[in-house]
């Protein structure tokens, strides 16, 4: 088969490092295999999961009445829950992926050496790419979708409150692929039961090329212990909205409003307000209430809560600044040029994304220059962090660090590239 | 002063962290500064440093007289020295990194979303970049250079045998640079005196954004037990070169002994040969005979050593083939496909530089595609993997790292990137 997976419970499923060792050898086939060949097995992976919907879905029941029966809130059983419309949603989204232009052969750069050599820089796949993943099944076959379509091995590990949803949702991909071609061990799912295999999956050095976090603060700082091979974070974002002196008032209303409240649980979403000290007064009033009255808790400091002492805003103590809050929460400052909005930002930002709302050439250019932030808007809601939002297509995650990946994590990400040489006999003199 | 330096023994001298601290702070301001600036500043080093010649050679002789009394070989004894042709050739190095296209703000690409989102990809400074290197003085202007010239701030961290030249060098530097108008702390000089140094400055997160050791295996693992912060190890080469049936064997003659003999002791050197059975006998006895004239050790597989009997060849052990030699010794197999030679290659090799030679354009994709590495040639030498050699100006490493930089370090390796977002009031629906 194609794919292997390692059923729970079963005692005879392959060890981790051995799906990584199988996804390796995999690997190297899937780098010679042309589009057609992948884009045709991402199309029979989607036709698979809709043909497959009822076997899906009587495996998430049995994670369902596991998650009910352990406690699981609402909120996390809501995740865990899979229907028609979202097996027909996730089968859509691998279509779209395949849709997307090939990552793999592009010529990123390349020239003629003045003794004739021809070199060119090509886009090649990563090897085998780990990716690592809390309650939504459906990520199972988003992460499988990205990482074959960017020609890499897949080695997957979900939580065990999915495992039963996970391992269908993987067998199932089996099936469709070995139709299509794909090489043995191209897409492993790792069981999920025990931090143990995390550990064993973030030692595979030499063998796993990118591990991928998508999860919250527990499982980053599990992997930061252990891991030796590479890992590029998911990202948090402490981002700004900084509203400068003869802003249009009536655009930065609308992009505070956007960013904080259009959907406050993700990493794109802003958490703080930094106002030019000339407007505070005729801009605070009217967008605090209207964050307030919208059930937004305020933090202010003295110079913002005088400014609209008509709402009611705590007092922002030192920890507020560097808090992320992903919920319906703010902290708001008042500054004095945007050169202070700027320390402001690159003292308590994380590096994600961050916007200025201006009329002025001068600071919109100084914020840009000057922020040091993986995406940095200007006279737009920070909420447009994203793969699909930036024409890539979709994403894996977003990255604050500055190496090899910053912003959205997409194909071009989960690649790396080589240099081709070709010459006539040179040698070096 | 624009730098800051620890000198040797001075009791008042700022901590690793506040060294790096300013680096930061500087940072910020390198960021926002035009490439003329630094290059005039880099000039200014060039021209600082020529008419400082016999300051540096006094402080040289220190060193040497330390490093005499100290046993060090003859080999590390000329590596230290310096003398005014040395000294004018690194001045000239600094010279040819300011004229280099400057890699800040370069557009990486971009586009006009649907929304009117004007999106782009620019090209910036990581921040503050550590080297750390061992007893060559030159290293500390060269680093200085190609961090600067990348609008980065610079930590360096010499070793002690070097201490006395390298605060020199950095503080004519200094005063040069200060002159030009670098901010304070733009470079820095870590005083080298002991490995806790080097743990302090691995373990800057959030303020140091990457750190480059230069030196042997003993400065890597010293880093990778206690590094926090991003390493980009330099690379080992275990390279190959691969004669294939019905290649042009007066080209793999030139090939073979230029990779292995033109300079044996670098990265990019040739450490393995692998032949095509259809080739071996018309090949291998001569350029064994070659190899072995010019002092070459050589360890062979059974039909390598029968193929030529005339030529002393060891029987080759399972650690041969993953060797590095990095010295007049090559191990040479006998191969029956291209398939063979890839699947060695990608079984012992490094990932640094692979050679085919071949007159077969089938045999030349089919290597390019299969083999992993960083660099893969075709009818050329692998000494050519060399920043220098492929048109980057200058290199502070090659990587074998498929993250971020892979190949020679350049200053675009050097730099990250932002995404620059503008709008006119764009929201998320």
């Amino acid at each position: 088969m194609a794919i292997t997976t390692a059923p729970p419970g079963e005692t005879t499923a392959p060890s981790v490092a051995d799906l990584c060792l199988a996804a390796k050898r995999a690997s190297r086939t899937l780098a010679m295999l042309g589009s057609g060949v992948r884009d045709a097995a991402l199309e029979a992976i989607a036709s698979g999961l809709e043909a497959s919907t009822d076997r899906i879905l009587t495996a998430n029941r049995l994670d369902l009445e596991a998650g009910r029966a352990g406690g699981l809130s609402a909120a996390l059983l809501d995740r865990l829950a899979l229907d028609e419309r979202r097996i027909a949603a996730i089968a859509d989204g691998v279509r779209k992926v395949a849709a997307l232009p090939d990552p793999v052969g592009e010529v990123i750069d390349g020239s003629t050496l003045p003794n004739g050599l021809w070199l060119r820089r090509v886009r090649v796949p990563l090897g085998v790419v780990a990716v690592v993943y809390e309650a939504r099944p459906n990520v199972t076959i988003d992460a499988a979708a990205l990482c074959l379509k960017s020609g890499n091995a897949a080695v997957l590990r979900g939580s065990s409150s999915a495992m039963h949803s996970n391992a269908v949702l993987a067998a199932v991909a089996t099936e469709a692929a070995t139709a299509a071609g794909l090489p043995d061990g191209a897409l492993a799912l790792v069981g999920g039961g025990d931090r143990d295999e995390l550990a064993q999956l973030a030692t595979q050095s030499g063998v796993v090329d990118l591990i991928v976090p998508r999860g919250g603060e527990g499982l980053k700082n599990a992997l930061k212990g252990v891991a030796t091979v590479p890992v590029i974070y998911a990202a948090s974002g402490n981002n700004h909205v900084y509203v400068d002196a003869g802003a249009d008032l009536g655009i930065a209303l609308e992009v505070v409003l956007n960013a904080k409240l259009q959907r406050p649980g993700t990493c794109n979403a802003a958490e703080k307000l930094l106002v030019h000290a000339e407007v505070a007064e005729s801009f605070l009033p009217d967008v605090l209430g209207r964050l307030s009255a919208a059930g937004v808790a305020l933090h202010g400091d003295e110079r913002a809560r005088r400014a609209a002492p008509g709402v009611t805003i705590d007092v922002a103590d030192g920890e507020d600044w560097d808090t992320e809050y992903l919920a319906l929460e703010m902290a708001v400052a008042v500054v004095d040029s945007v050169q202070d909005a700027i320390d402001h930002v690159n003292a308590h930002g994380s590096g994600h994304s961050e916007a200025i709302v201006t009329s002025s050439a001068a600071s919109a250019r100084a914020f840009q220059l000057g922020v040091d932030a993986a995406c940095v808007y200007v006279n737009a809601s920070t909420r447009f962090t994203d793969g699909g939002e930036f024409g890539m297509g979709a994403e894996i995650g977003n990255s604050t660090q500055k190496l090899h990946a910053r912003g959205p994590i997409g194909l071009r990400e989960l690649c790396t590239f080589k240099y081709l040489v070709e010459g006539d006999g040179q040698v070096r003199a």
